[in-house]
Order: structure tokens, then C-alpha cells, then sequence
């Protein structure tokens, strides 16, 4: 076996470099020379983790045929949300807790998915099965993962299991889930420094609805008035992007992860599908959506509905 | 959740129908109401197998869609070897040890497939995480999937992990492997109410190979000679299907279970592709094929290389 890379998705969250790094670290334990890489920059929320921890972020590179055609996946299966060559690539392992789709291999392999709300959870299962240690800041670090996908448990996506793995995790990485998870989620909220393009570009999906093209995006604050104090300037750019990229209607849930609520702002047509799906009324083109933090199970599904 | 059920690939082999009922045994014992059921009647191996264990066949179902919408996979993922309304159905869960293709989900889901030789080989591991004790007959059954898949250990495709795991099964089972796993084997092989089609279409794959349609078939046996004096009658059903379905070249391995060496029986052109892949010269249109008793492993790459 030549040397394996092993990644997550493109644009990473802190689950996608995480899970590579402590996937990487139980397969060098099981004797495969792996390294961890990273399709993209890490983020702030990452950056806080990482330091705190005291472990490097992972290479980022672009392709892959150039160093190994031998690779794993984390945190994702997808072609699209992969690396650029990996139709070249040959997929030995991968680890995920998402759908699965636009997947294909040309031999048998390793595919371990669970409907958990983390890929860190699952690779905690992992080590327990191979008998490995852990050590403290790779525990730290998938435990930063579990708190930052479950928004701090308080995600529907969360699971009992994805609890229990936090707890065990932490009581390795000797740290308090509620204050660091707290800090942790805090620094990827600051969004002072940031375009408007920029926040509506960190963490955004297109999808199909009805004959419509609807753009979500998503920004993660501690005072949502701090992200609509730019309001104006957030939906001119909206507008923008629509025209050029042929979106219908761009939806930005600007979530606050202390009280989990979230606001909607929205800009383009049909707005009303927004109020339909949500039982709302848009004032002034926002609207408060309670108790709503996750666009995979409550807005996307409501907004297809409506349309 | 509604009722579940769990089935293997169509053609159902020992494997297919036995880790169907021992996963649904599993899921049973986890709270989940689960059936086997199978996409095709079990053949004379599989059949020698229940008896011995006293295991009644699971029923046969053309359709799911109508009795229910969620489903469990077991020993296949792909659209076209699964029941014919997969496409309307959920699927909750995939065991396997077969590449990954033409295979999509919705949702999240539990996926489970390692590079073994045997799903049975995997399912015992998940009794084990669950720490669910295995019944004599369940035992017995997932043994004689791994007996069958690996040809008593002699295939390439079989791993340690299958030789342990038939170990442990056996123990339970109370079975000696080797005389009952040759007596199951030799159950397989009694060919001789057999049609010349029947033999052909028991355990038949098509392959594109260049700009040719390769047809595969593989009958097990325990006296190749029997088969043999059959070959005029073969030779007329493989012309006859070339010319009905449009193969260009149709082999037929005749394995020998007890010295693990295959005769290969050949119609349609181009014939050198078959000499050139095994470096051997036909003669009366067959060739001894010396250690050869996996199509996946053995057979389909070299002649793929040779095209």
C-alpha cells in the first residue's frame, strides 16, 4: 500500500479537518502511513480548536493524483464535495454520516455510515473496536467536532450517541463541554472582519425547488444584531449574487447559538414561500424563526415543501 | 418505523439468503420489526444448508412497495441486483463486501461494508458490538455463507477475518467445517436434471470488455468430466444465447471444489482474448485454467487486460 491521504469536504467545518486528523492518527496505529489534509482553509471555529489543542491544521491541498492514488474520505462521500481528481483516486476507505450519492468505486472497500450527528462519533466507535487510546488533544479535538455539528447538543441532528461520545471525550481531554464548547462556537461568530460576500459564501448550499434555483446560507452569532446592523449591505449583495448566479431567492439564517433561535433574511422571489414555509410574516424582509438552528432538517425540508 | 425488510441480490446465492436471516435475526433482538425475505428461490446448496439447520427458507417477493417502504441490503448495493421497486423504497441500512455503484440515498443511513470475503463475516462482528449471542442454527447458517463464498477457504476473495469468523461459527454450530462444508459444497453440484441453460444462466454475469459483450458463467462441481461429457449440448445453448442476446463471447468456468482448478469452456470470438488472458491454448474449445476458482478475482481482470 502506498501512502494514503485522508480528508473531509471542501470548504471544511471543524468535523470535516477533525475527523481527518483522528481517522489518520487510528490508521497510522493500525500501521497505514496516512496523513491528514484539508480541501480548504480552516475556519476560526477550527483555528480556536486547533490551538487550543495545541495540533497543527492539516496541508491543505488541491489535487491529489500528483502525491498518491490511495485516499480515504471523512465526513463526506459526495464527488462534488470532494477533491477535484478523485474520479482518479482510488477510494480505500470512508467514514461519513451523511447521505449517500454520486458515489462509486471500481473495488470492495471500507465504508463505515451511521445516521449520527457526527463523523467523529462514528471514529470514536472506531478506536474502541481496534482497542486504541486516544490521546488527549485528538479527544479534544473530536470533541470540538461533536459540539460544533450538534451546535452544542442543541441541533436536531444530535443523538444520544453523539452526547455520550462528547462526555467520554471530554473526561479524556480533561476540559468542561459547556464553557469551552461555549468559546469555541464564539470564536467562529466573529464576523466583524468579514465582506458581506464573504458571510454569505462561509457556509452556503444551492438547491432546486419547484422550477426555482434557492441559495441558503448560514452565519453562526452570539447577537443577531450584530449581523443585521448590516442589513442594507447584506442584501444589496444578495441581490447581486442572484443576478449572477441565477438564484431565485437567497435565504440567510443568521442563527444565535446561545438561545438557538434564527433570523431569516431574505432577498429575490418567491418571498412568500418563505412565509408559507415557516408560518411567518417577513417585516421589513426578516423574519424570526424559533428554535430553528439546522438547515438540514428545518429549513430545507419546510421551504421544498412550500414550493 | 414501519415493518422491515431485508434481502440479498437477485440469483440469491448461500450468502444472500443466509445474511438476510441472520440480519433480520440481528435487528430482532435490536426492537426492530425486520423479515427476510429473498428475490429468487434458494438453490440446491443454500437448500442442503436450512435442512441441515433446520431453517425455513425465507419467502420469495417479486415487489417491497406494496407491503412496505423501508428496506435493509444485505450482500449487494447496486440498483440493478436489488428488488425491481428499489428506486420507491427506503433503505435503512447496507451490509456488504462488493464495490459501491449505482447506489443513492436520500437520507442518512447505516452502511456497513468491509474488503472481506463474506457478509456473514461482517454480520458476526456486529453481533458481537451488540453483544447478542448467536443461536446454533443462525451460526450454522452464517457458516455455510462463508464455506460457500470462499469455496472452503480456497478462494482468493477469502481474508483471516472469514477463516476466524467460520472458526468461531463453527464452534457454536457444533459443525465440523471440512466434512460438512464439503458435503454442503458437493449438495451445489448435482447438475444432472439440469438444462444446458440452466447450467449457463445459474451464476451468469455480463461484462463490456473493449467493444465486446463478454458473458461469464461458472458452475461448480466436484468431477469437471461430468460437465464435460455435456460439452456439445453447451456449446449449441452458449451459440444460441450469443446469438439471442447479443454476446459476443460467452466462458463458462467449470470449477473443480475439491482440487480448486477450473476448465473453461468457450463460444463466440474473439477466442485468442481467452488464450492470450491465461497464456493457455484452447483445444476443442476448452482450456484448463490451473488454480483458477474466483470470476472476481481471477477470471475478470486478466481477460478485462486482454481486451
Amino acid at each position: 500500500m502506498s501512502k494514503v491521504l485522508i480528508f473531509g469536504h471542501q470548504n471544511p467545518d471543524t468535523d470535516a479537518i477533525t475527523s481527518a486528523i483522528s481517522f489518520a492518527y487510528l490508521q497510522n496505529k493500525l500501521g497505514v502511513e496516512a496523513e491528514a489534509v484539508a480541501l480548504g482553509d480552516v475556519n476560526e471555529e477550527t483555528a480556536y480548536a486547533l490551538n487550543h489543542f495545541g495540533v497543527k491544521a492539516p496541508r491543505v491541498v488541491e489535487t491529489i493524483g500528483n502525491e498518491t492514488k490511495q485516499v480515504m474520505l471523512v465526513d463526506h462521500n459526495e464527488a462534488q464535495q470532494s477533491v477535484a481528481d478523485i474520479k482518479d483516486l482510488e477510494v480505500l476507505a470512508v467514514v461519513d454520516h451523511h447521505r449517500i450519492a454520486n458515489f462509486e468505486t471500481a473495488n470492495p472497500l471500507y465504508y463505515r455510515a451511521e445516521p449520527v450527528g457526527c463523523t467523529n462519533t462514528i471514529i470514536l466507535k472506531l478506536f474502541k473496536e481496534h482497542q486504541i487510546d486516544i490521546p488527549a488533544d485528538i479527544a479534544g479535538l473530536m470533541l470540538s467536532a461533536i459540539i460544533s455539528d450538534s451546535l452544542l447538543f442543541k441541533s436536531p441532528t444530535c443523538t444520544p450517541e453523539d452526547v455520550a461520545a462528547a462526555e467520554e471525550l471530554a473526561a479524556i481531554a480533561k476540559v468542561d463541554i459547556q464553557s469551552y464548547g461555549l468559546e469555541m462556537l464564539k470564536a467562529g461568530t466573529n464576523l466583524t472582519d468579514k465582506t458581506a460576500d464573504e458571510l454569505l459564501d462561509a457556509d452556503a448550499k444551492s438547491f432546486p425547488m419547484g422550477d426555482k434555483n434557492v441559495r441558503i446560507g448560514q452565519v453562526n452569532t452570539v447577537d443577531i444584531n450584530d449581523v443585521l446592523s448590516r442589513q442594507a449591505e447584506l442584501e444589496e449583495a444578495m441581490a447581486k449574487q442572484n443576478a449572477d448566479n441565477g438564484y431565485d431567492l437567497f435565504l440567510l439564517i443568521i442563527t444565535n447559538i446561545l438561545d438557538s433561535d434564527s433570523v431569516a433574511l431574505v432577498a429575490g422571489e418567491p418571498k412568500e414561500k418563505v412565509e408559507e414555509a415557516f408560518q411567518v410574516t417577513l417585516d421589513n424582509n426578516t423574519a424570526l424563526l424559533k428554535g430553528v438552528v439546522s438547515r438540514k432538517k428545518q429549513v430545507v425540508p419546510p421551504l421544498t415543501e412550500a414550493f
